[in-house]
């Protein structure tokens, strides 16, 4: 049982930080998901089937990994599915006061749902999905950040708006 | 003099945090003034009325609560009524920054008037409304973060948004 | 080369906590151009036109004053104008996070440009934008924050909102 | 009773931003109590009866104010003098910390009692006692921030050690 | 493998939230060790073997768990005994800023152990033992933060201090 | 004037993080001075000997780099010898504190200097000089954050405590 983990998240789109912790995680829990959230009250810039879209091929070479969508509340989720670990990425600070609050909202909701914080490598730890969307929508070369297709989809993305 | 209060707020809706926050104020400050700002920058949910109507219903067992709403700012409340304490909850970090910043902008305002920092339950201490609004409309169950009448408020509200 | 530095912001609109530090920074760095960003996606309140006219006036009692508008990355404006110092005001904790977030951002975007924080004096250190629109949209007294014609032109444009 | 409040601290030395605090708090509460902690564990520089001495010789000028010692618990202290309300100053984040622990561990110990939370002069929101002492040890002007009897003090003390 | 994982601590004394944080563990890794560090560098208030007792008797109705002691760095102690997972608690904020040092500088002495973070119950959210300490130091009751017996232990040997 | 800066500090010992914002800074800052305290209330493990010796083999590929140790206020050093910019890095949210409140304190010591404060690479923004003597009493390996002739004197230093 304690294979199994969820690693929920928006991923608007998939950033090199995302991908580093699914890395990290799947060492640890073999039967890994990640879980798109279709996240409507968050205004996505991508649909859900375009962030399942990129968040696939962006894993395409981590072997057995289950990446999924779900519309509902994340311990629903894990309670169907008779999981009991959520991991989170925690980055800096603000990041923190959300992700405190989510996950003893959580536990409340769903008692004996843990939630596991890991850190991203470093160079990830200030990987701002907003700043990586005013950086591309000024033109900027986000090739440090995000794999050269999530780039290409990002400013297209926003040319159109 | 040391008996009044103002105790300001969006409450939209009214939670558990705040209503443990009124009842230990009110034990403080036997005159205390529960003040329902109409806040139109922060787009609230619920209208100036929902939200008074709510925090009534959900107070009526504190004898001699006055609940009040106003439109402008909460030092000229405080300066027409003659009250010289704000008081304010203070839950975990970000909030420290807003509520500083306030604070500190208010006294500027109007010299004579200091607030007073209280701190909820800790079991209250992670509540957030964003997140109590996205549970909702998740479908999730807030019976352990606001009375029944205001779960089922705030999901009518979000169904037919 | 270390006389020239590039002081970016949105200004809108411009605060006495900005003409304090373009008068720290000015002292500092003679050559310093202060570059308003057109930030379409921070929807400014007041038109790129606008905020660059307030900050010349507010700043007109400076000398030799540069006031630029750039519609780009910011690296992309120090590259060109070929220099390596970007000055950032640090005021409390949220900024920190925002602020470090930028700079190593900035710095993966081209590595041989620094970002310098500079400290505003503390009566202006928790002097947020947000606020002063709150503030102005009640119609509270701005005149410790802005100069009188700044608030008069936040006053104008809300009641036309 | 709810003029009546307790402000505990070690005051090792009495700064500015201590004097703020109190001419703040007794605005609001007339039967103030200042109560000077004996402190052992933080190993304080000057002893219980120079701390007293030096804060009446500070506050001289504030009329019906109470100072008085205490070598136990605060909420002891206020149990026995019928006291419900501990007055704090709130300066920065790393305060906030500890008096978040220390409220709420209070209020586990003696359910009665709240913790408000008061912020000081923003020219005060950073002074350190441990920078004061660093300052004072260097030989550095001190008369921002202490009356002159205190800097005299404390460089006496620091001379000597 | 992803049954096991490593809890280290100073466990000076071992306190409700410790406890609390082991139970969670223990669900999630059934083969979860508990390691004692002797961290001579804290100068610690008990021996490491009154620590080691302290937190056997405190957890003896735990089935199978391990308590070990460990002089080393924790990473060598995973890295012998084939561990990837190290459990630490996080609390508030300065816990994040050392924890996160910790698990980075963790991570880059072995590559290949990760630091997973939980969230003890909300209750145990702001104990800190150094003011469990301050009050015992001042006979205040502590039945709330640690069981009966550690409580003696802590004022018995601050007593002979 | 604006070619010159000190960039003051411990150093006990040296790192790589000080060694990355030595060299950052003597791009931007040519006349750059690293000035080594006495800081006797710190209580430093090497000597101020010792600490000038490792920072100048550390620096010895650096040109033109002034190294001098000082033992009073840095606003004085930096009065007598007409530098107006302190350079300190920031690394985290601990810091960000301390060092708000030195700068701060400074500017009311001496009003005409400032401090400018500068990113270390993120590789080294969570390297803390306690937590390296934590390890190196350990014998854990230091290669990652001193270098080797550092890691050796640590240890040494630390093997005849």
């Amino acid at each position: 049982m304690c294979r199994s983990a969820v690693y929920p998240g928006t991923f608007d789109p998939v950033t090199y930080g995302h991908i580093d912790l699914i890395k990290r995680a799947k060492v640890l829990f073999p039967d890994l998901r990640v879980v798109v959230a279709k996240s409507i009250l968050k205004r996505p810039l991508f649909s859900l089937l375009e962030r399942m879209k990129m968040l696939r091929k962006a894993t395409e070479d981590i072997e057995d990994l289950i990446i999924e969508s779900f519309d509902g509340l994340i311990v629903d989720y894990c309670h169907r599915n008779k999981i009991r670990i959520i991991i989170r990425g925690l980055r800096m600070l603000s990041d923190f006061e959300y992700e405190f609050q989510m996950a003893l909202t959580n536990r409340k909701l769903l008692g004996d749902i843990e939630t596991l914080f890991l850190m991203p490598q470093e160079t990830y730890a200030y990987l701002s999905s907003n700043l990586l969307k005013e950086i591309a929508s000024l033109g900027g070369d986000l090739s440090a950040f995000v794999p050269p297709f999530v780039e290409k989809a990002l400013k297209d993305k926003l040319k159109n708006k």
